[in-house]
């Protein structure tokens, strides 16, 4: 048995990557508990976008809140909870694209990553 | 010295006031932190503005963040800080009214009752 | 008719419930969302009670959690949770004290004014 | 020029390595904002690292929150903010591991890959 490893530079696809997961984490973490309805779920899935695409490195974001979820409590309105995630974003880093997505797998708020591009150059001739 | 206390029920206007509390702590820890632009504020405004409304008690909520302090980070955006909210609420229970504000201080972002309002009635003749 | 009043400014008793307010909602929404079980809980409520006693007019602070809400995951693990919940606080402004709670009723995170002191003073004689 | 892209399967290397972009993300947005003070800082590292180890995929994770940067404002304390954390984790997915790190870099709170090892298996002989 051998340990072999893979030291110091890592490739814009790994990057790509990487970052994806930082977004998924922290806009998960800054949302959940917001109190939310049917009727204003539009207003945060548009601010969660608008929010995340700012950050460096996302190409393309979309939030859907599941609106079946959203469980009226004793006050008439819910909280905003993990499970009620359904996102895809698209991070870029140099010519390494990732895709990945937040949504609801056997009752946990499952992170995954979707598929990966990398876009390459063949010489001109 | 004596100790004087009053114990038991507490009034409708005391529970607006301690409303008024609850949805300004809960709305600044809530949001702050969150990325956010010049270009993005008002979306983010219009979030929390749905989000505080749904909360029992709330009768009224303006927010208005501060875009001159939304300097940019070396990505080219900002996150939200306490001092950024321009916030004004009014809470009801029954026929008690309060009005509270969180706004900037001396550098601190300061939340302090505003006003506070009882309709009473008289009887007609 | 009705007849409405202000008034002007608020007394250090209504400061004292409003402050008791502004904390219970600012915990809530701090750490709700946190990934919690039963054997990291007692770090997270000494955690809470170290943050909340740094702020102004904050005499007091109890946090527990309740562990029995802290069902596992299929990864082993819960998610604090408003239900799980349960803290006093006393806030004191001049000589008014407020002690308020949070706790689960009726399957909502209930936040309520518990009860008001003042301390008052007679000439020595 | 051609596109070339991969899709479908991503490898444990590459999962390790969007495990940790998740931790760093979550615990980055779901600690920001907490009231803090040079002695309080303990308690908040550690409550920041038994939450984070609760999580699947992480073998280690140590938090440091600078305190240097905890200036008091008028009420004496201080606000958890981004430049404060420095953070190192490592996960784990099969035998591919990933360290990464938040730290302050340039004035601005960093996320980044240190670097990734494989175990590799000879076969006995």
């Amino acid at each position: 048995m051998q340990q072999g490893h893979r030291n110091g530079e890592h490739s814009d696809h790994e990057q790509a990557i990487f970052e994806a997961g930082i977004k998924l984490g922290a806009l998960y973490h800054q949302w959940v508990g917001t109190p939310v309805s049917q009727e204003s779920a539009g207003s945060v899935e548009e601010a969660i976008e608008k929010a995340v695409i700012l950050q460096p490195f996302v190409e393309e974001i979309t939030v859907r809140l599941d609106r079946s979820l959203m469980k009226k409590n004793v006050f008439g309105y819910s909280e905003l909870s993990g499970l009620m995630y359904n996102v895809e974003i698209v991070t870029r880093v140099g010519f390494s694209y990732c895709r990945a997505a937040l949504a609801p797998e056997n009752g946990y708020p499952l992170m995954r990553i979707v598929e990966c591009h990398e876009i390459t150059h063949l010489s001109d001739h």
